[in-house]
């Protein structure tokens, strides 16, 4: 499915360029060969991967693993590095088909680039629903939506909440009582916030999410019964910063006593359980299916893999790269990759080896009485 | 809690069976002994597992190592193989109980045909509801909802959807803008779909579930901050085949550029994750907590074992199976079984075993050393 | 963000401790020194941890790892055990200080002490909603809802539910037909019953629970495809104990046949799978993200570990402690810590390591060799 303008919207390259932030970025357009358009006349209709762009699409190539795939691409325009716009001349030339060459795009960060001309893309395409309250949401009298905010249909809107300019509450959510949303941030279908969750500007929280329900607390209250747990209420709440993005499905507690806290930019996939009293640090990442057990601190640009599991109490640094299902049972300070699973092999072998896995320590013993010999 | 119809619909077994769907059976009933019921007057009123089935309930041996219960068995008929139904007589006959034998019906697959007859007392107990709209559901003007589908109280249904024949969207869903739910498809309630879903005939979507959501993809955006990512906007949509099961609080990705695709006939449990641009091979199925990162291809008839974590843009052949709980990072093109987790001991074992785990590189070759001598 | 009461609520210590329930606790208000307020002067308008605790707030110290950061402490009272109470009032001799000491409870368990008096205050700050049925809500005709019970804003109560006394089922919550919810149960926003769900006394259900969703259940049909599946209706229900937590967005099946089953006083944390027919023993209590598949029994005051995944068909005992991260995979009988998981190291040497585990089979042959030499 190519995702295409109509025609009344489709610009010319420069203009695209032009209307896209490009911040931080360096790029110049480099004509193509003379069988080319003249980049003045360049028209982008859509955007598309290299190897399915047509000749109105707008491409790009973010690894050099892929400008293989550029020799014979059909798109409008590519973006790419330098050195990927000299490869593609060279091998062209080579090839005796110089004059063949589409125009490009050079750029220092064609991957970035890519990124906000999506976005330029997404709000052409995605019209935001007006500034508006649906009449069947169910708004607390007292609660302050901005003017510029949209609340969606079905959604319920707590005493005391306060939602920024320009933020969009999506269908059915429920906003609980006394919750801040910041300017832009937008909350898709069915969201929960539980009393009392803060969040900044220009958050995107994904539809299933659960922010600030209780933190997982209990006391051993044997005069019930043998074995028997009482609850400990939860009373912190959830502070996010601005730019967070909370994955579909995810979960965040509320703290015990002091708070949650997410830092700015921090972005979170889906099915991740973060523990209560959690503190991730400023733009963090982890992939889906993590979980993060209660009072861990997480330092700042950290990656964490996919079903990477953190046990509680724990201190991670800044710049650590956790391993996709990986367990964490201790701290790390220092910057740096880790990792820890049984590798896969068929499943024969996998079970010789398990066996051999029991026995290990003992092994260890034995090379031991070997050596001493 | 026995599983009942009222009188007024439990049928004779002859009847029951002509009622079922039993395409790709064969099957016939064996009378039972002397003191047995004629198999033409055994009523059927209900359905039981073996060890709890009384005389006017249907039970079934579908693995050979629940034949033993066979013989103490009070049900009103079995659904055996011919092996069972042989071991069951000359156990019985031993016995000196051949006269006790209870009426059976003997078939090529027991299991499948308790599974058909399931289905048609699902259809006597549990009565769909009737082709309406919810005067509470808020459906916006152009959604197109076939006369014979239902939608229940609260739902929303955005604008351009369109829902098939027999389709029942279920209380408190969200169906994005321009979806599409085919012919007898089940929405249980509070599914969400975001904009662009499109799915076949005959599906089951559990409640929670969220499918179109936003891949997770973000470019590195420096110009902003240390470490700081900017969003890649997610233009692709999910396209799910006919005959597809998604268990509750699953989330499906919508794709980044190209669709993420659900093949026919695929079963997925509850709370699995499948990231942007997955290719699921029809008759696939996976059971819960699986993960599998982004742009990765699954073949046709895997099973995928619960909380296997499958990575991001790999390539996993047909009919391969891996195991529960099994990290995969490389591709897979054989079919068979693959198996990676470490083998669970007494937690003292296991910490003994775990210190020679990081020492393994070294013992190999301190193995070698010896070796050598 | 302290935990206060306004001015009019904060009870002085003696009363407080009168209005907490102190059932199976022992415990009485020990002066603090000369500087101190005379405890029946003492004023507790709000809670804290011990590093932020200010003088009109009640802290504790459960673990006696903490206790040093006691002798600095400024809040008005502290909770402590006699021990840790008479090494306070030694560190303060030893610096001269008798006079500062705070005063404070001697009990013998702070902790339950702290979660008692945690739960007076939830009472007073969130007040609960007073039994009624919001306007909004769906509440189909003959369903029962105690006239004390609260249902809240978009809610969905199907045919045949009954609601007991103080129940307070939440916004947007869809409770199936012939649900039953026992007296004081609390189901929080968006928690999703299928019919037939029942539910003791004092449950409290978080937000995105999926309870009675159909089980994974299908047989091999090979008539309609290779490798098709049909699916089994799952025609069990759940049954819950009293005292029972569930976390957001947790997910327990409903049995096939026969009920899935949570005994009393079970603690489930978030995003945790409980698959069709497993039976799960009183107080036993499960940290987040943790998959138990079907037809599994888990025996009374279990504890099981973040994510430690357990299969399906298998007998816990009682008093099992499984480990974080752990996959189960056989019967165990035995009390006990069991644990499984390849220990994390920094990458590199994991690399190293993994490709020694998968010849480990190999060397442990190679030991042996060397031995018999």
């Amino acid at each position: 499915m190519p995702i295409l303008l109509d025609t009344t919207k489709a610009p010319v390259l420069q203009r695209l360029l032009d209307e896209t932030d490009t911040t931080g970025l360096t790029w110049s357009i480099e004509p193509g060969g003379a069988q080319a358009l003249p980049s003045a006349e360049v028209v982008v209709a859509g955007i598309a991967n290299l190897e399915h762009a047509g000749p109105q699409e707008l491409s790009f190539v973010a690894n050099p693993r892929y400008q293989s795939q550029l020799i014979d691409a059909q798109a409008a325009v590519v973006l790419v590095t330098a050195e990927v716009a000299q490869a593609y001349r060279d091998s062209l030339a080579q090839a005796g088909r110089a004059d063949q060459a589409l125009p490009l795009v050079v750029c220092n960060s064609p991957y970035l680039l890519f990124a906000r001309i999506g976005q330029w893309f997404d709000r052409q395409l995605h019209s935001q629903p007006a500034g508006a309250i649906h009449p069947s949401a169910v708004v607390a009298p007292g609660a302050i939506v901005d003017p510029s905010a949209h609340v969606g249909p079905l959604a319920v809107i707590e005493a005391g909440v306060e939602i920024g300019p320009r933020a969009r509450i999506g269908a059915g959510c429920v906003v609980g009582e006394g919750c801040r949303i910041g300017a832009d941030t937008v909350l898709h279908p069915r969201v929960t916030l539980y009393r009392g969750v803060s969040m900044g500007a220009r958050c995107v929280i994904l539809s299933g999410a659960v922010i600030g329900d209780d933190g997982f607390g209990f006391a051993p209250d044997p005069s019930r019964a043998k074995g028997a747990w009482t609850k400990i209420p939860q009373f912190g709440g959830v502070r996010i910063g601005d730019d967070v993005e909370v994955g579909a499905n995810t979960t965040i507690d509320r703290g015990a006593l002091d708070d949650t806290v997410i830092g700015n930019g921090v972005k979170i996939d889906n099915q991740i359980m973060i523990g209560h009293n959690c503190r991730i640090g400023d733009h963090t990442a982890m992939a889906a299916c993590v979980g993060i057990a209660g009072s861990t601190t997480i330092g700042q640009r950290c990656s964490i893999g996919g079903a990477a599991m953190i046990g509680g109490h724990l201190k991670i640094g800044d710049d650590v790269f956790i391993s996709a299902a990986t367990p964490v049972h201790s701290n790390i300070d220092k910057p740096g990759q880790y990792t820890g699973f049984f590798p896969m092999t068929e499943h024969a072998q996998w079970e010789r080896n398990a066996v051999a896995v029991r026995h290990l320590a003992t092994m260890a013993k034995r090379i031991k009485a070997l050596e001493k010999k």
